[in-house]
């Protein structure tokens, strides 16, 4: 922690400031140069306590040196995290797609679906039982039922199925049918979910929060990481910006800055990314070309009668069109 | 709903679009211009199922005519919401603030400054016995525990007590102890957590998401007032933005606008919406100009030993002072 | 200026860093801590230069001690500016109150509404002579007979004008008949024009780019104080975000760090920062509690008219009803 | 556009937007719906107007259904625009690469860094020599000295050149020297800048402003094309959000958004978008993925001592390395 103490300034403020440094047990590093005097806090331990200083008298500004976040940093020599599920393999290089509708309506539909997304080329299944909606008078999901059909067409089909949790007392019922458990966007700072999902044994496909900062969804992570499960892989989907033009802003940068500063597996959710099917398939490009380990995406073959997202899915031949595209220049590349 | 046919569209696609309006028991209304058509689906009910229509080939977009929320929104003739609890009436007119630290750390600290703020005006008393943490390595609060002190100091100075509740299991927990549950701007999306506190009895006192437009913001009131509790306080607590100055950007324009679309009460916490505590005292002058009924606000007497939220926190006497000016102003005015 | 070094760098990448800020004319002082390395450049100057260093290999960040703004800064002991313009005194402690349509549409029209606000207290006039729209086919001002109409009525009256000037070949012109020249958020970015206007001898009224941070604001105005012009008056006007209820939000938190970081006066532009008359009186009043030193307001006899900005003009008698609400405070105050 | 009446309106109300809708040449369309009433403005031309229609009493809102650009719309049946320029071809599917550094500082620097991105590939030169700074103390580039360096380097290498111009008074000199003007993100919204290099024979570069939104940035370059000039080149430089790890965001799903909306190119700046070299390679890989029909790409041999924007510079070998990959995979795919 640097503290800068404010032009002015009396030898009692920094005194105190002194003070409140070696209290905490760090060393105090005085610079004083023309312009400011800065006094740095050395030793090894959270220091973010310090930043009470900034509201002391004679203290203009206290700036963090570390990161604050420790599991999910990469660090040299470390390797990165590779998650074996459900016969996948997440995060050793070879681009891995989860497919699926946005909510499991019916068992026959879902299995429908479920096939066209297999025959493209997916490696797992995406389906939700409990839905997040904006609106009270939205369809709120099938709940457990929706859960045993994913199970039911998972099991039958070979494939994973990953599926959202929505709070602390559903995590065990969820584990008990899927294989990744999906902490939505929504979600990213409920930290009694957070806790509890970083419990359980299956992976958890962390989605990033439409206004969270990547130090902040590393930081949701690290809670994840920090209770026990140190298998998370990272989703951006979007954030929140003054454009309206689409659903949200896909944060191409995150997905670089992510793999520089994290050892964990980053994919790209390009459906809630955009908001509209026909932007898709060059955000799901995009997000290969940027070196994500994979993608989200939405597919559904009835989209106008999709009880949600609609406008967002992908008809199955366009999936299968995408896939082919994505999977020749990973080949090719 | 209002959907704009792209130009250059086919009568087939029109016809699909007038087809599934009607299927959906909606009547159809076709505008024909010179540069462009527009179907409007005119009938009652939610028509956002038509939104739907936006991916249709030959649908250049869709635009949505009604408000999506009922319950919440003010209409001619209603009065608005006021709310009696623990002796206090608030949204008839007169200013309330809810004072206090941010977190309960102990008995006898909490008690001394819950005096301080008690003399200096305050009408309820704030507290966080569950804390929602950036950090898993920050402190978490005292749980159970302090609720029971955040009861005892309240019984004892004859004010009623708002905390947060985190996790829709313990709703009845937090709601045994505190006169108004508390939802955080990080839960503002935690539909579980908004339906279980709407069907509890104690008043709902909703923080605004950080990335939660004011008509997200309305829907999430709706989530509560539709399962049964009418007695939800809106409370603006600043957004992110670019600006990095402050730690958010207080959006002083939503109190307004608020009050105008709603008729429930609206506060402002500045503590939490500029992160410092030198800029509590003009945006909480500036929120009472501009027509909200309540404040919020964070009082610690030992900021640098707080153990959270310390740099925003006034000063027991700096809060007197403020709350001596912002009660002089409304005898005045 | 603090470099931090990466983790696990080598002595070579640290040297490079060292012997930067040498070669610089600074002086290089290393903290070792237990988890990382901290170079601090100390000595007088810019060093903004040494910003490279963060892109050196073995480099995690740099980060700035110094604010980069000088003549605007707010220093221990200095006064704050003052400016005496058209018998009115700018920042002394009373409420300034700038007044008048967006755009000066003819002469007679003008006047009437000047004679509005005069009687209703407005301190000074403004009019757009030139006008910058976002579209192409809307109306661009009635440029030098717009000025010639804007210095006779402002004569007539006896008030000082303020009008925008757009390109720095046209500040000789529009200073030769106005009193105050502002430059328009869209321009405040537009260097060739700041450096112009600093030359110029009259005051400027500079408002904040949509999206300029309080440090960019800043830094617009030393581009001004540092070509020769002190007086400038700086004028929060709204910022962009998400949320699309109101045209722009309107940063109340600036005017209190504004007044805390320079010297200069802070005026506030109610009108465009909501972008409807409903929403300019809360505004208004919010601001002045919020310590500004003025106002900007648009005032309009026959808003649904007015070939711009109609639907944020306030008709003369709600802005007259405003201006006594104000000043009513003000004494009493 | 669609008036939407607010419950509870008055006929006079009604009365009044019918005759203001006919009053400006267009017909009146009800729609009397359970819930609302809509008033839909049917005819030809720029309804803009109406818009003063929101502030009238017992209206809700204003909604328009035409998009506000012409010319650089996209329309069924128009093909897209292709730009002859400098022996090169833009916009017909091949992608072109416009780098060199920042600022142009000596002829000797920039004729070596030229040589090297023609060697790599590059089409077209960059190079400023009249700079936007955020501050007045840093380096404002050579001025006409710099488009003599610019004019002769590109002569003797066979390549075109693009630099920045940021006054309408020097348009018509740096278009004596230069083959295609770039107006900045910063003036994108100088409308006298906009309308002169509209008047102007040269080729348009212009880049987005950080706050702009994709309507507002077609709005720009309809300002140009409507003056006469139809040669405008789009380029994404990334916006301003809320996240601070990187520079800008670069908005990716811009590309696809304006090359759907427009028939104009589209260009994407890595280099700024992020704001750090390492991040510029797979952003640049994700913009050629997402459709771009060409980069413009910082190049520096020595950044650590450029005067400019040295952190986001690709050394010239990185910027090989880069073209060789982005060549690869075009001649493959």
């Amino acid at each position: 922690m640097i503290i800068v103490m404010a032009p002015g300034h009396t030898p009692e403020e920094r005194a105190r400031v002194e003070e409140t440094i070696r209290s905490h047990g760090y060393r105090v590093v005085p610079i004083v140069g023309e312009l400011r005097t800065v006094i740095a806090a050395v030793g090894d331990g959270d220091k973010d306590v310090l930043y009470q200083c900034e509201s002391f008298p004679g203290v203009e500004s206290a700036m963090r040196v570390l990161t604050p976040y420790k599991f999910v940093a990469k660090v040299p020599g470390r390797l990165r995290t590779v998650i074996n599920v459900a016969n996948t393999v997440i995060g050793e290089g070879t681009l891995r797609v989860i497919a699926g509708p946005c909510s499991v309506e019916t068992e026959e539909g879902y299995l429908r679906i479920a096939k066209a997304v297999k025959e493209a080329g997916a490696d797992l299944l995406r389906g939700g039982a409990f839905k997040p909606r904006t609106s009270p008078y939205s369809f709120q999901g099938l709940g457990e039922e929706g859960l045993r059909i994913l199970a039911r067409v998972g099991k039958e089909l070979g494939l994973g199925v990953v599926t959202e949790v929505m709070s602390r007392d559903t995590v065990e019922l969820v584990a008990s049918y899927a294989d990744i458990l999906q902490i939505g966007a929504r979600n990213m700072h409920n930290f009694a979910l957070l806790k509890e999902v970083g419990r359980c044994e299956k992976p958890v496909f962390l989605k990033r929060g439409i206004a969270a900062t990547i130090e902040e969804f590393l930081m949701a992570a690290e809670y994840i990481v920090s209770a026990g499960n140190p298998n998370v892989i990272l989703c951006e989907r979007g954030i929140r910006t003054f454009e309206t033009a689409t659903r949200f802003t896909l944060d191409i940068n995150a997905v670089a800055v992510l793999k520089k500063r994290s050892h964990l597996p980053v994919f790209v959710d390009p459906s809630h990314a955009t908001g509209h099917w026909e932007l898709v398939a060059p955000a799901a490009k995009a997000a290969v070309a940027a070196g994500a380990d994979g993608l989200m995406i939405e597919v559904h073959d009835d989209p106008a009668s999709a009880v949600s997202d609609g406008i967002q899915s992908l008809l199955p031949h366009r999936f299968a069109a995408l896939m082919h595209e994505l999977r020749g220049k990973e080949s090719a590349g």
